[in-house]
């Protein structure tokens, strides 16, 4: 035993190595020099900073004295975010019991597959060159780059110079977002799509495509240049998955039996109960969403929460008023996207408006997704759970929203037309770059692999075709929508 | 373009303007003049300090310095109740999940749908007038009043004079509070109760009942001047949410089937995975609920944390010992109510109890739900998820604990009879005010509208009947009590 | 109403008794003296610090001036880990809809009921004596002690005489550990325990077995002075659950049908949605678990969340492709099941190792898992969710990987075989300590009680035979595993 180490008593690191002097030059030197001769040394060039905090942590004791105001107001920034970061993520789950109830029971394995994969994907494809083309600092105003795979320990880097945000928290509340407009997808083309199409587009979304549209705006592009404003992703993630998920619908066509000899049929979801928890773990994540886009721990944080909560709850009631008086019930499913699009609405104006401006944008988004549903309809795009009206159709509003209730530069707050041809400008831009970008996914993936199951296979469903498995083993089910063409 | 406004790089603010100087005496003018000539201009008015922070973030990079530990601090206080609140508001799908998975299927969409709308009612209506209800200034020991729609930006108006936390994050945390009591209602009033009456119903209580018995505890109303204590709600939510939960009951009378030949028919729920899931939620949802009570970030916050998941787990036993020595099985829904139960309990002394009396609070409680249950059948008021023995029963039992078990002025700890005096005035005043309350809105309703769905709807279902879907489509059911009458 | 006692204005402190003076030396004499002759005045001895906080707190405003960066350090300290334990506890949630999606709905009650009840089991056990048995400071190497119930307000009793970290927020976020490990085992025994036996082993694992090993590695005992190293528990917690878990399989048997004339037969979950939402709810709980694992608010938070999501992520995708390759389909209860076994394999070097090794931890733990599923029904080892792969072989792998990865003692980054060897010693000596002590639990369980149900219940389903209820009323279910033996 006496080759064995003998280190500080607990791998936990106590409270006391919580701050520590970042500048420690003879550090980095040395630890070059030591693993030098190693041929993994690659990796060790990674995390350098955290290596720093963990080796120097046990040394710091001495430096308890530098704790000062500033370094507790970055400490609890980093906290904050990273507690953001997770309701974002939580809302993996919200999208996934969303989707999956929405649509068949024969086909949930598939959609839950499809959500539960997303986020691995989204992580694995942002790590590698998602957040380098988002936020690297060696690009220019059209597209990042540098510090692939995480790379670089200097802040500066990833454009957080002057940011009290560390390299990770900003990575993981970034991917939280990248992995959404994935998300959003899912939902549109769930139900007929073959499984590894989703993978590889989502792989190109999260990879390419989102990071290049979210450079333009989040990361000094040119598109914040001209003074577009979205400040938690209206149009930089919702509409941007709305406009593939859009793409997506299109190739795809409609499902078995949706529009038939004119009519539109009504395919229901298969449980109403977790597509309903869905949208309030949706309502839940997005207070890590839209309050998280601070970036920071400051009093703005609540503020945003408030106007978030007024618009969803004004987009419920507008939404379920709206149905209750065009078809004579209140229906459960239109109170869920009543709700997801007044959210989606006040995402880009959530800290610029005043608590009327969010009440009004999330009503008038609550009025337009009982439209926007029958809209798709009649033009034949289908939309399983309304993905393209919620986050396409009110992520656009959103972002339009902004040019008129923005409490500084709004048209209705005396800020003349400005700010809204820059919202004009950023939402065609955007939509148009991801149109092209999604369709030649789509098309690629149609010419090589095929975008559809079989007729016979989404019969049948997509559990038993794709995955060789049903989601509710022991229980009887209906399997009249199973029978031949 | 060029007409397009040139702004700062993002409209993501970075962590520079977390701090600000609240003293900007002149931009209120500056404000009032500019906007003087626009017809929009009272939207203006109401965020006015997010409009301060905002604008004179970009002027306040000079202020850098200005970080002290006191507004750290103010920052941090603010970021936790933020935190707290979404935890609380995660409750909604708690109380979702609870009582769906108590009914029966049929009914599956109604429950869904009233426990999804009831939190955006509640914030709409809170908003307008239950805020400044309950914490207005502008009023007397009874009501409070002044700051309608959040209009003011004065802290002092919402009685935050004296406090760090914003106005925004106080009103987020009340609301979720204000939407808990409504919640707790639709529950004992599932199977049976017209969608619209709860919708008015859930209107009135969040907006003027709840508010104004509120004031009177935490708002320094009469019953704090009495020294009523009641520090998260077991009287102020819990039992306000049962009384009105009670009269519901009462006036609606039991569901077909439910008592008959003197007989109690057990109506077994539909899931119990759902409410296994919602009791779990409800749990998490708790530590925002009392913790956050502390209203500041505090070293009392964990220790109020364990006595709430102390009095949790005494509940939970207890209850499942009571039923399984009663009959002969652990039943499920008697765990769940127990430590429900114990949640309740503990939330009036959750801050002022030692974990013995947290453990013994929750213990009896525990045990008292398993005979109220019994007893509330025995009087035919037909509870179906059992809210009434949980938050009215447990609440009272919770807030007249504080008079035996309060560290400071518990009967059990020296301080004699005077607390314990103070806590059943506290209990029949805030009950008799929400009975009549309640009463009248009830009773409003059913002169009306009409309280009831018709047997026939009862029968087939409120999901059909109200909302013409059903919520497990797919699935084969027993339809046996759907039958004629 | 004259004999009530007079209060400050609410019972709900404002923020500035958030600061206090903890030397008030006079006050805990008085307290002595003032309860001295009260019967009950045991109780008042366990939670003297918060007496002082509530009572001084009123007497500290002229105190504020006190607030300095260290104790809003101090209070973000406690904060954060309040909001990391929370999140663990909602493993909870995490865990019961795993285990009942991954079983047959004949038995949900029952796993439902046990992963409801095993966390107020544990909280009280813990309480009791666990906690001291851990971090009791009276104690040994090998055993800690004293401080039970809570009972001292020192926090050098537990450990923390060096911590920012109040008592209760300690207990708080290792309770939450403690009883992750109780839950690990339901699932393996799922299905045929009964239901006594598996409360009364989950008292024993987590008041006594869990509380010694957890002593050994971070309390200072002999294995941490070793140099072994298990920042977050994939040994400490979860090759503990899992080793319990085996043991208990082993001596249950495998449940009637899974092993008949040399076939593994599939028995497929009854509800693959809620299996998922499990799985995303345990992600997000990770969150918490490892990160929290900190033990303080420091800028390491957020690497630590990074690693664990990118090991997750790897291995999410590692046992898809695996899978996929194996068997031609993609298996979403490997998708969720790799997901786990990244997370469990991350747990122990997640603060010390660095992207890359995260990445490829997870990666080969979610090709390990694969292997492994199939390797315990070859020898007949009959585990319905596959438990004992994830947590067991997983968090084997995770704990001798920190002796390959971790960046600064780890064999691939010359650190050497010393850390490699230490990790042995600790995964042989805490896997041999908790079979032994599980199998005296198990086997004396099987003497008194008898471990498993008949073979009539186990066909009827243990819902029916254990609760005399079950979980899907009103649902038509395929009773064809319900026949005769």
């Amino acid at each position: 035993m006496s080759g064995l180490v003998l280190r500080k008593k607990s791998k936990r690191r106590g409270h006391k190595s919580a701050f520590w002097n970042a500048n420690v030059p003879a550090f980095d030197e040395v630890l070059q020099k030591s693993l030098g001769k190693n041929p993994w040394n690659w990796l060790a060039c990674i995390p350098l900073a955290l290596l720093i905090v963990g080796v120097w942590g046990v040394a710091a004791h001495a430096q308890d004295e530098a704790i000062t105001p500033d370094n507790v107001q970055a400490v609890l920034d980093n906290i904050w975010i990273t507690v953001a970061a997770v309701l974002v993520i939580f809302m993996n789950a919200g999208f996934g019991m969303l989707e999956t109830g929405f649509c068949r029971q024969k086909n949930a394995v598939n959609i839950l597959s499809k959500n539960l994969i997303v986020f691995a994907l989204a992580t694995l494809a942002y790590w590698a060159i998602g957040f380098s083309l988002m936020y690297g600092s060696g690009g220019n105003g059209w597209i990042g780059g540098g510090g692939w795979f995480l790379s670089s320990s200097e802040p500066a880097t990833y454009g957080l110079g002057e940011s009290n945000l560390t390299i990770p928290v900003s990575f993981l509340f970034q991917v939280a977002f990248a992995a959404t407009a994935a998300t959003i997808v899912s939902g549109a083309v769930a139900e007929r799509i073959k499984f590894i199409d989703f993978i590889i587009f989502s792989l190109l979304l999260t990879g390419i495509s989102y990071p290049i549209t979210g450079h333009w705006v989040w990361a000094g592009g040119w598109l914040s240049e001209l003074g577009f404003s979205d400040f938690a992703g209206s149009t930089v993630v919702h509409s941007v998955g709305g406009w593939a998920a859009l793409m997506g619908a299109a190739f795809l066509g409609p499902r078995i039996g949706k529009y038939q000899d004119g009519h539109v049929n009504a395919i229901p979801g298969h449980s109403m109960t977790v597509a309903m928890l869905g949208c309030l773990i949706l309502w839940i994540g997005w207070f890590g969403f839209n309050p998280g886009s601070e970036l920071a721990a400051s009093l703005n944080v609540p503020y945003i929460a408030v106007t978030t909560n007024l618009a969803a709850a004004a987009g419920g009631v507008a939404a379920t008023c709206t149905a209750w008086a065009l078809n004579g019930k209140p229906d459960l499913s239109m109170i869920i996207n009543g709700i997801l699009a007044g959210l989606v609405g006040i995402t880009a104006g959530c800290a610029g408006v005043g608590y009327w401006g969010a009440v009004i944008i999330g009503l008038i988004a609550g009025i337009i997704v009982v439209f926007s549903v029958a809209f798709f309809d009649s033009i034949k795009i289908d939309d399983p759970v309304g993905a393209i009206s919620v986050h396409l159709v009110c992520g656009v509003w959103g972002t339009f929203a902004v040019g008129l209730f923005d409490l500084e530069s709004g048209l209705f707050f005396g800020g003349g037309v400005g700010q809204l041809g820059a919202q004009i400008i950023g939402i065609l831009s955007i939509g148009l770059f991801t149109v092209i970008a999604a369709s030649i996914f789509w098309l690629a993936l149609k010419a090589t692999l095929g975008l559809r199951v079989t007729p016979e296979e989404e019969l049948k469903g997509l559990d038993i075709a794709e995955h060789g498995m049903e989601a509710y083993s022991g229980f009887l089910k209906d399997t009249s929508d199973m029978g031949t063409l």
